[in-house]
């Protein structure tokens, strides 16, 4: 057992790594490589290649440690996107940024309340089991998801920190990645993922009901880690300040309340990832957030985030887009996608004063939905609300409308332009 | 599935920091509080008071998570360990380091060939199809470990760096434990972990020995990891020095070889922390060991080490000591290995002309074993050459020996007679 998972891990260290190089050579991110390199090592490449792979490399033995290993990868990960969170960006440019962000999450969900009327017909796409109210909040939230991470870092990496472009997209990108989280912790909540809790004796007391407890739950949760829980945490701030940096101690008990919290937020029903990215929110910024996330990060995005895109890769079919419904539904969702997060963020700015290649810049940004868009759609499909068809056109919509970000945003928004446009402005960031 | 997993690790972190905080109130090290709590976890303690434990946390499932969370962490650790590996230390005070050393294996191994010849028929100790020699060696190599990391803490924590007790304990350490891995490694190959090789055509060809696999396989590894492996890694260290530290994508190389070593080295027969451990050695020295060791490090000890022990702890049932034979056989092993190693250690650097205090304190740091004697024994007991009985003793014994380490130590070599005697070499160091 053992031998055969050091073998999977190293292929899949390897192929992500490759194709993330040649993902670089062409001028994109890293993160699409690793999202194509997880998807060739599933059924849609290496499994038509060489079929034996399935019962020699991705044995049924080792894929449940894939997917514990990528389980906890992503909630680290949300852990440390909400380390990042930034509760001043919404200070300045607050209307912009309110206009931007409710188009991005308005018209996402109108476009997936009208496209569900349709789509429920489609096998494959839903659970057979699911209302359409839904169907249509969970592919609203997966067209309104932001790769809110990977904006941040386009943005930080450019030296568009302080610029107007820099605020907007960041403020925006995190109230409709917010939002979107909450709204599908409403899906799964009403979809029963969980229990019904009884309390008192076995025959007689109350019975609270499988929504409310994931509903209450998680917002309990939620107000209980952002007062009292992050003013216990503030201790730790204090603590690294003083003593230069996270000890192993802090850090131990900072992945044992991660621990914590991703299991209750799992056994309430909704997911382990938002126990992740509340307690993120709520952990002491300043030196304990840039020590901690340098201790994290690194194993958890070279080694762990790979396992999830190649769990995430052996759960993708692409051969379900050669049946033609869903090779029409794919193209329509594609497009509904782009025209329902990217025009519409554009055309908010737009109405809000914004020049064009700013509204252009952000529209492409909000369009971006990597490694967000995975996440959500591997828990939809885990939990029984999409079914394999619409997973793999969402991976599909997920990797396309990464791809687009880097080469429009070099097009509308480049380093020459900006340079002989905003000099002051960039250089100052 | 996911939910008690995180449940699981919330509570073995949360134990490990727990009975960690006590062992340090008592002038312990936290790998000391480490090893208990991972007994306690399992069915000598939680077992016990609590049994459901065993179906309710460490299911069947998500033991096996454990196990491979716990075979990571050890692979990494053993290849931070190599990483540590200093050829230098092995250059100054040669004729001191080598007697010690040389004492602190065979004496063990004199000890490991009496002892069995009596405990072979004790039942529970040995595996029914172990040989002789091979229970002789497994034991010798189990009295004769060092806890190497530990010592190499305790030396520069106290800024012992530069004297002759620093210089000395750390050669002959890294020797012995350099030659019990390789013995180990010679038990695992003839007791036949392996398969044997079959070249050319299914009637005809030749057959390999599971053995010369085995040592062939390692020895070809060893010897081409740290001539040619060396040499090709030598220009990561170059890159890390003009790059400023180790990129994203050479930790992803370091791991996916670190994953294939692991995989060989467990295929052919040894074990995959052979296959960590020399591709330590192997890595280049200066910022890209440094910069590496601040990224694999924080997640491997805290996060995946307490998985090992955990691991390790459910598999001790202290409850065999109650058997009179085996206890007898308990007290006897442990007598042996304080003698073996602790004692030999003491006499071979008095009869080189250390004073007492320096031999004394030599004997204690090579006497403790830590966290290295679990991994030889749990891959004994994964390999089926030890039996329950004898897996428990080995752990107490590796307990005992490590928690005598720190207070006999400042007992004979404590923080105040070392400024009294040698300032101006502490200091200096």
């Amino acid at each position: 057992m053992a031998a055969s998972f050091f073998l999977q891990m190293a292929i899949i260290l390897l192929a992500c790594r490759l194709v993330g190089l040649l993902a670089k050579k062409v001028g994109q991110p890293q993160v699409v490589g690793e999202m194509i390199a997880g998807v060739l090592l599933g059924p849609s490449l290496l499994g038509v290649l060489w079929p034996a792979s399935k019962t020699e490399i991705f044995t049924q033995d080792t894929r449940r440690i894939l997917e514990a290993g990528a389980q906890l990868g992503v909630g680290l990960y949300m852990f440390l996107v909400g380390l990042e969170f930034n509760i001043g960006h919404f200070k300045s440019r607050a209307r912009s940024a309110a206009c931007v962000s409710i188009a991005g999450m308005v018209v996402p969900f109108i476009l997936g309340s009208l496209l569900v009327l349709w789509l429920q017909h489609v096998t494959g796409i839903f659970s057979p089991k699911i209302e359409y109210y839904q169907g249509a909040l969970f592919l609203g939230a997966s067209i309104a998801i932001t790769a809110f991470p990977m904006l941040a870092r386009i943005i930080s990496e450019r030296g568009l920190s302080g610029t107007s472009l820099g605020t907007l997209a960041l403020a925006a990108g995190a109230i409709d990645d917010a939002a979107a989280w909450c709204v599908l912790a409403v899906v799964l909540a009403t979809f029963g993922a969980s229990q019904p809790l009884h309390l008192g004796p076995a025959n007689g007391g109350i019975t609270i009901g499988a929504e409310v407890v994931a509903i209450g739950g998680a917002v309990l949760y939620g107000v209980l880690a952002l007062t009292i829980g992050r003013k216990l945490l503030a201790g730790f701030g204090r603590r690294a300040e003083r003593e230069g940096g996270v000890s192993q101690a802090m850090m131990a008990v900072v992945l044992a309340l991660f621990c914590f919290a991703a299991w209750y937020t799992d056994i309430i029903g909704v997911h382990a990832v938002f126990g992740g990215f509340i307690l993120g929110i709520a952990m002491p910024r300043g030196l304990f957030a840039d020590d901690l996330r340098k201790k994290i990060e690194p194993f958890a995005v070279v080694f762990l985030l790979p396992m999830f895109f190649t769990f995430s890769g052996l759960n993708t079919k692409l051969s379900v887009l050669l049946q033609p419904a869903v090779l029409v539904a794919g193209v329509v969702i594609l497009l509904a996608s782009i025209a329902g997060k990217g025009v519409a963020c554009w055309a908010a700015a737009r109405l809000n004063g914004e020049d064009n290649r700013t509204a252009m810049a952000v529209g492409t940004l909000m369009n971006a939905r990597g490694l967000m868009e995975l996440i959500i759609i591997n828990i939809g499909l885990q939990k029984g609300v999409i079914g394999e068809a619409l997973f793999s056109i969402l991976v599909v919509m997920a990797i396309v409308t990464t791809l687009m970000a880097t080469p429009v945003f070099e097009l509308v928004y480049g380093r020459k332009q900006r340079s002989l446009d905003l000099p002051a402005e960039a250089e100052g960031a």
